[in-house]
């Protein structure tokens, strides 16, 4: 029986950058198979989001299926660490490593949990796919299929994304935040500022069509929502001559929106103020994915039962941040996400406490256990 | 006794792209010296603006002092020509070549209607720079300083840029407007669009600023300008991250004026506008000239008889278009602008009608001749 320290680090010890293959696979399946799982590893898309590798892993059959979902890519380590990024070294109680809490570090406590997992009926699975950090088109959307053929139906899912915030346990995520990104292009007719009579500026409509955006209240929040928000992220026009009038004017927004929308629904939305400003502006939505919520219930309970038995915390059920891969999750089953503290995630020096790795992996044990009822 | 188009081969036979040096002052200093002009050839300025060479000449003294201005530099031919565009070649009475008409072919006309003009009394001056098409801060204002220093003080100056537009002789310039460029910068705090509380974008109040510019109207024209005119001709926020809220957002203003306005005053009034919606906005303007008027009279009457007895058309008195250094001599005398017509300017095949060139050397002698008294 390996401890979760010594999974992590033969995690970490694999360079798994984005979209990972190979090695860290090879760890993973050796782990699994050796705790009674069935392997499927398999490639999935082309370029230029693809190819990804993926890896579904099952144990057991019928009963209470309890799924556990996670990436084993990480994001690249960046100039300046202190040490190896993936030397996986160990000092003063803290594992060091690119991935230690995003989230080889939680895939190692779940596969450590197995080993204190009695599982005398029910299925359990694991959904990891090497391309969570990255386009994430042929990654968990890719494993969900794979389950499918496999007549794999899990009843809850537990994503091991580093949710803590300032304490290991104090926040579990039901939820997630819906995010489209819209891209605004505004044509015009270049010209000599001296002559605007012959040419037509496509910045002023672009500026009103945004200032009209800027003014939009989406909704004031909802029970487990905070209020849904457009942000402008980028202007290019790219003329660099004082007298000239330019040709295009360009604009990006990113909308995080809650569950009273739908992204299709916010990019009509915006499309038809845009185009009541500036009737010629090309409008290029790409919704990234849906808000979604885990209603509090079964699923929260037993993780935050879980945690407080092992912490004596009372989680936070949040719907903040980001997206994640739970996003793609939520379509098969009641999902929520539980995992590190995320101080140090995607950071230099990304690292988590022995201490923590340890408790993490009774947590996930107990989950398990409770899970299968 | 050359003629204007013997003249205009030789100008145009001197590569002199801005800023120009050497050759193509030699061939006008001989031409002058030639017809008993003092020269004073002069290097001002240095890097990045400079260095320029500047030609100032003069012949007589006292009594009425009628000053020609212009440029010896060219803009670069470019790409794709029909033939060399310093060959200077005569086709089907036709004079090719980059500067025929903006403005080598004007100071040629000036050179040979010298040797048409009797110069009893009264003293005509040249004023030449090498830098009208670049920079120009040390052209044609060094030059003004130089007449200082040689106590030269025109009584009229006639500028020999191309301001005809259908035909010779249909338009004279008796001003110009005025150019300010501002460029704003709105600073913010960079953050992830996922957390906006953390973040500080300053793109709405940039957009919110230029949205109230747009919708400023600086008057509604004067009776020899038209309506003063605001430009947003640039945005610049350089993020490519979709996910990430801009450290800052930047425009770019260029308004074009006319004599009801000074550039500092409407610099001021943009920057309480930015300032009121982004009170830590950096406002930069660069005013590169001053509206100015020569009050029709005197000067375009006699400009205006000048044309009309050659080629029987009634000039208009414009005030439109860009800038010319007319903007700089305005400040010694009256100054109006008249040459060939501009279709061709700055274009591939710049070129000239041999008739016109004839036409303007008869009615620069006549102008010359009347200014004199």
């Amino acid at each position: 029986m390996s401890d979760a320290v010594e999974l992590a680090k033969r995690l970490i010890a694999c360079p798994s950058i984005t979209p990972a293959r190979g090695a860290v696979f090879d760890a993973t399946e050796a782990m699994l198979r050796e705790r009674g799982f069935t392997v499927d590893r398999f490639i999935a898309g082309e370029a230029p989001d693809g190819p990804v590798e993926n890896l579904l892993a099952w144990r057991g059959e019928g009963g209470k299926h309890f799924a556990f979902a996670g990436h084993l890519d990480v994001v690249p380590p960046g100039e300046g660490w202190s040490g190896d990024p993936f030397g996986a070294e160990v000092k003063g109680g803290v594992l060091y490593g690119r991935g230690a809490v995003d989230m080889k570090g939680a895939i190692a406590a779940f596969i450590a949990a197995l080993d204190r997992t009695e599982q005398k009926r029910g299925t359990i699975s694991l959904i990891l796919t090497g391309d969570e950090e990255g386009p994430a088109i042929f990654g968990t959307r890719a494993l969900i299929d794979r389950m499918a053929q496999h007549d794999l139906k899990p009843d809850l899912c537990l994503v091991g994304e580093p949710t803590s915030v300032h304490r290991l346990g104090d926040t579990i995520k039901i939820g997630r935040r819906g995010s489209v990104n819209i891209w605004i292009e505004v044509p015009g007719t270049q010209g000599h500022v001296a002559y605007p009579h012959l040419a037509d500026n496509p910045i002023p409509r672009l500026v009103r069509a945004l200032a009209k955006i800027d003014a939009i209240v989406l909704d004031q929040g909802t029970d487990w929502f905070q209020p849904s928000n457009i942000e402008v992220t980028d202007l290019e026009v790219g003329n660099p001559a004082t007298n000239v009038i330019p040709l295009r004017a360009k604009a990006r927004l990113s909308i995080r929106f809650n569950d009273l929308h739908k992204g299709d629904d916010l990019a009509a939305r915006i499309r038809d103020i845009v185009l009541a400003e500036a009737p010629n502006a090309i409008i290029t939505p790409r919704v990234s994915g849906e808000a979604f919520l885990t209603e509090p219930g079964a699923l929260s309970d037993l993780v935050a039962a879980a945690i407080r038995e092992r912490t004596g915390i009372e989680p936070e059920l949040s719907t903040s941040g980001g997206t994640s891969d739970a996003r793609f999750l939520s379509k098969l089953c009641p999902v929520v996400e539980f995992g590190l503290p995320n101080a140090t995630m995607h950071k230099l020096d990304e690292a988590v406490a022995i201490a923590d790795l340890e408790a993490l992996t009774a947590i996930y044990a107990d989950i398990a256990q409770r899970a299968l009822g």
